[in-house]
């Protein structure tokens, strides 16, 4: 009994608790908000609730109501395409991982069940996710209405924890729990092989939902956003969150679906596959260490539950937010403090579950590893810290506290050509560092821990998933938050302070991002490092015995191949942001013109929301299913058609043009949103002559283009390397089982 | 002496001295052209030479010599940093090849000798070109007064000819004369390995001064047009050829030197480093089928002088271009009958200098593969085909001929940001045709000829390289006309005549693109290829034994590495251009306010056009070294620290990347020009408003930041993988010197 609860079950399904209770305790304290407005913002305007609360209140509640309305009934057309997509692919999966095994109906129909919960788990996320954001928003617009700072950040703070830790607990229980029903058929060490490949399934689940989930919501949030910064434009001069704006509305949906829903999904996905990833290649562990030793990925996802939700004390109890200044600073040191706290954290995890030496099996060479836990605990630190200092040097480039983004704004000066040609230089160029951090990250932890140590590296990147993920969510609530004060014409105080709050989510966003392009790059050469291993489990014949040799012309011919992809999904999920945006502009438009007064100072007629919110949720439904079904059966077809060497040159390919193209897209466009808002905050007097300028003109173009590259193109890049490896994962039987690996087409 | 004069020293010879001699006749042709203006444009106005002749004859040649001195001393300028750098990095190449080889400085030396000769050669190659350019620019003009379009398009033609076929001629002269003294000293086909790995020089020469000629040129010629185009808008209104613009004349001088005389190294580049990479891996045919057999690539580059000679008689003689629509079908007429005579003509060459089957020493494995003439010339013929499938690809995503441009355009109605959008998707999603056919050229070019078969190939995408040569050259003449005539203030017909050539040479430019950026990645391919070859060759034991293991961790680190390189120098090219053209907008800025009567009717005060030449050639040579070095150092240092495994991952990183970047940033930028020409083209009361609209004006936007992505950074990435493969493949002994090839950090 005592083993039992010193065992790694205990710790895992403990810390799922607890993630889930403490999520669960999070929103019970949002929930105690009432959606009330207290009129204006007292502490500046020393203003009493005034007589016109009450009408506020329900202008409130009416605009919550549509918001969560639009993005329940967006979320819900959503899942269900997946829905059908997913029961249809874990048909095909069944069958042909069944197939490829030699009928082993148990491998088939476990790989399928765990693809089903990883997809349905990844939308149960999301749409919590959704749900929470939503109900938060609106409260801390409230918040925002109450003297001091401390209580707005708090309230969007914890709807940002309610999300992170609720996935994070919900993804641990549902993968090790999936794990332990799948042992009771594989109850020996040397049948954990099959175990941990069946498990990938659930990795390929959470990246399929991932992938329509990013571009679909991608597509809305960017579709509507884009819209109604470009009627501005092209119509009249009004700002994109005026209630007159009949986008508005669509444009707030939008930042629930993509950057809540869709990066939450996202965010799932990476944790699954780098978890199934370290599972599948240190499946090996288990023959000399034990069950606990093997699955040290999933305690150390748990270790980092316990240590962020430590750390977030320091935010909310510690060293609370006081003023604007505060802000930034409280979600910095999250990051860091966790990054911190992890590696010691992690160091006696390994220690106590680990044994003091284990064997694992070389992904390269026949050769077998004595590893310890210390090396165990060197690759996910070496990967923690890589994240950091990816994250903090994507800070530099897009935050306007440094040069490169002044240079940016500067250059505005000379109008929008010059500002994209500077925004785009600066997206390519920082590249440069994050690519040589991920470059030494692979190395050494290669060299430490061979293949597992990238998987293990990958892992430390993600370790503190809670915290980021509950900064990346706390971004889009105070966005919304915005708007919604915005909407609700409240005192312009609070929008001046959801704004604040805002901008410090922008920069701690861009590090999230960091964190996600760099796991993403590990994850995907964890799993194509699998993939081989893979295809040498299935034979003994010659196949890779050398590993993957990159002139055979097959290999090479798919590595340029792969390497377009990126480009190609780039220009897909672009242009339809854009072609759904001129849509959107064109219905605001037609409604303007049959509504002459809706631009009145009292409007005597109202927008019709609704057309805009079908336009954006018809065009990324329509849209997504391109580019999506590009990236999931590219590898399908090509291991089928051509064998396991064009995806080995497939995958590589992808991942290198990827980690650039996702790096440099993300960043630009990061660049650019604050350069505009570096111009917003100059005085009319300045060089750069502040908002409504021509300067300011040409920066809001920069953002327009950024808008796409950062939160629909970017951001799913990652999903398309991730997603192509465990594809590809997956399937490797099945391809190995069409003419020894060659394909239909016997590639040699 | 029967059999000398059927060897294949005689064919080249030949070659050589009938394009040389080819190019003074056409050059005498031009000649024969006198600076005088014939007074409007007679045709359609019906004019007699005007009274004020004499004054536009006069002011045609003042402009003329303002074009020539500009270009000449930046050239001088430019040239003067190169023979520095060249001769430094000679003594480099003797030292540490010689060392390599184990001071066998007679390799060290032939190295060093040749790689001086490429440099030169190709100065020499880009100067005349220039000479040329200028000399027949304002001819072309004078010609464009006369009634009719035969004569302008022949004379913009056999400018273009003067250059193509002067550098094919050249190229081919030194190249060959260069391997038959070497010849001397390695008499054997057992030692002609050396003799061609020595002659490498030769391609790396070309290869360096093309990066700084495409680079500088490139930073030229597009600061000043962007700083051309920038002052109309953020200044006055005036357009960019007005003689009242400072910027102009440096606008027309940087056409010369970057269009011209840096695309000219560019190609001499090209074809010296493919011709040099299929030396190379071909040197083992030596053993069996002789030295003529050996020097088959050279042979073929000789054909292609002849059958593009005898197809340029079908525009200037046959076919005559007698309207405006004759133009683009008479370029392209070119291109397509060079293509296709080529492969019977190849054919015939390989039945009469292959033996009826050869032996070449595989590039993986130690097998030896059997040729023949027909394999030969069918792996000659995919890269013809493959090179003119691309480039029409390219004319598809470039032209506004067809829907791509086309929408692109539309999307002007919705503002800048909207055609930034669908212009980079655009550019994107028109690598995926592209790539395709390269992976099917390498994929069955490798299965024809293994890697002599790629290397084959590339010579043929570059076999009709003096008709490729001929359009490049023939667009900026035009170009360069109409902006004469503009300046001479000649009849508006005249400069209406010539945009229209420039109209149909900027669709067939970007054919040549196509061309040229497919060579590119088949050059990089089969020089990586040689590498590997001379590492094997360089030893027994077991490094690349069994081919390039991307799964090595140092390999795998590098290709991310390499991918990162080719977005690094786009931002850093850049942004060159950005910040000259900000120089040059401020510059033109002073000069009005200076003189606030530069811009009457008739001003009577004149602008500083030396200040504007200064800016754009300071800028350019001091911006052109930090991506050259960039280049340059990173495969050299990589092989000395990191060994040899490293650089396999660079080069190839490098290389997938690059294709993609470098196709969609020329066809992008391609795609905005002509977006913008076709908005230009349309009546005012038409959907897209026509020229002045807010439409045009976002189209501009467009075009500008066009410029540097086709221009500068899109061309120059060809050069980058080309030369980061061939500087390893001189360097291929020195990096195996150490540590047996691991680097100075012994990297296993």
């Amino acid at each position: 009994m005592s083993s039992l609860l010193t065992s790694a079950t205990a710790i895992i399904f403990a810390a799922a608790v607890v993630a889930l209770l403490w999520a669960l305790i999070q929103f019970t304290i949002i929930s105690k908000i009432p959606v009330q407005s207290g009129g204006g913002s007292g502490e500046q305007e020393g203003l009493i609730s005034s007589g016109d609360d009450q009408a506020v209140s329900a202008r409130l509640k009416e605009i919550y109501t549509a918001i969560y309305e639009g993005a329940e009934s967006f979320l819900k057309a959503e899942y269900t395409v997946c829905f059908w997509f997913v029961i249809a692919f874990a048909i095909l999966i069944l069958v042909l991982v069944s197939w490829g095994t030699g009928w082993d109906m148990a491998r088939g129909s476990m790989t399928a069940i765990s693809f089903l919960l990883g997809a349905f788990t990844s939308m149960a996320s999301g749409y919590l996710g959704m749900k929470v954001a939503v109900y938060s928003n609106v409260r801390t617009t409230v918040s925002a209405q109450k003297p001091g700072w401390t209580e707005c950040f708090n309230t969007a703070f914890r709807a940002g924890a309610v999300m992170g830790f609720a996935l994070c607990g919900l993804g641990i229980f549902m993968l090790y729990g999936t794990m332990l029903v799948f042992k009771l058929h594989y109850p020996q060490p040397d049948e954990w092989i099959f175990l941990t490949e069946s498990i990938t399934g659930y990795g390929l689940g959470g990246s399929v939902i991932a992938m329509f989930g990013r571009v679909g919501g991608g597509i809305y949030t960017k579709a509507a956003d884009v819209g109604a910064d470009l009627v501005g434009k092209v119509v009249h001069g009004i700002p994109e969150d005026d209630p007159r704006n009949p986008a508005t509305i669509a444009d707030n949906v939008g930042d629930n679906v993509g950057d809540v829903a869709g990066m939450g999904s996202d965010l799932f996905g990476s944790f699954a596959e780098s978890t199934c990833a370290a599972l599948v290649i240190g499946s090996s562990i288990g023959l000399s260490g034990g069950w606990d030793a093997m699955v040290f990925p999933v305690i150390v996802s748990g270790v980092g539950v316990f240590v962020c939700l430590l750390c977030s004390f320091i935010a909310t109890n510690i060293w609370t937010v006081k003023k604007e200044a505060d802000v930034e600073m409280a979600l910095k040191v999250q990051l860091i403090s966790t990054t911190i706290v992890m590696i010691p954290a992690v160091y006696f995890a390994a220690i106590f579950y680990l044994p003091a030496s284990f064997e694992l099996h070389s992904t390269i060479g026949n050769t077998i590893l004595h590893l310890s836990p210390l090396k165990a605990t060197i690759c996910v630190a070496m990967g923690a810290v890589g994240g950091l200092t990816i994250g903090l040097i994507t800070e530099y480039y897009t935050s306007h506290s440094y040069q490169p983004v002044r240079e940016v704004a500067a250059s505005c000066k000379t109008g929008a050509a010059t500002n994209m040609i500077y925004g785009i230089a600066l997206g390519f160029k920082s590249a440069i560092i994050p690519v040589i951090v991920l470059a030494l990250v692979i190395y050494f932890s290669f060299a430490t821990c061979d293949m597992y140590g990238v998987a293990l590296a990958a892992i430390g990147f993600l370790s503190n998933l809670a915290t980021g993920l509950t900064i990346d969510v706390y971004g889009p609530v105070c966005d919304n938050a915005g708007g919604i004060a915005e909407m609700a014409e409240l005192h312009p105080s609070v929008r001046e302070k959801t704004d604040a709050l805002d901008a410090a989510g922008n920069t701690t966003a861009a590090i999230g991002k960091g964190f996600a392009i760099g796991s993403a790059a590990l994850v995907s050469l964890a799993l194509f490092g699998a993939f081989v291993t893979r295809i040498r489990h299935s034979s003994d014949d010659k196949l890779f015995a050398a590993g993957v040799n990159m002139l055979e012309p097959v290999t090479f011919a798919f590595l340029i191949i792969g390497g377009m992809i990126p480009f190609a999904f780039a220009a897909l999920t672009m242009k339809s942001v854009g072609t759904a945006a001129m849509e959107m502009v064109l219905e605001v438009q037609r409604q303007f013109d049959e509504k002459p007064h809706l631009l009145d100072e009292n409007p005597t007629e109202r927008p019709d929301y609704d057309a805009c919110i079908a336009i954006s949720t018809q065009a990324s439904l329509k849209e997504m299913v391109p580019p999506g079904a590009m990236v999931i059966f590219t590898p399908l077809l090509t291991g089928i058609l051509f064998g396991v060497t064009a995806v080995s040159g497939l995958l590589v390919g992808a991942l290198v043009a990827s980690v650039q193209l996702a790096i440099s897209m993300s960043n630009s466009g990061g660049a650019w949103d604050n350069a505009k808002k570096y111009i917003e905050k100059q005085p009319a007097d300045s060089e750069l002559k502040g908002k409504g300028s021509d300067i300011h003109k040409a920066a809001v173009v920069g953002d327009t283009v950024g808008d796409p590259f950062k939160d629909t193109s970017g951001p799913a890049l990652n999903i398309v390397m991730k997603l192509m490896a465990v594809l590809s994962l997956v399937f490797a039987d099945t391809f190995y089982a069409i003419n020894s690996g060659t394909g239909v087409f016997k590639m040699a």
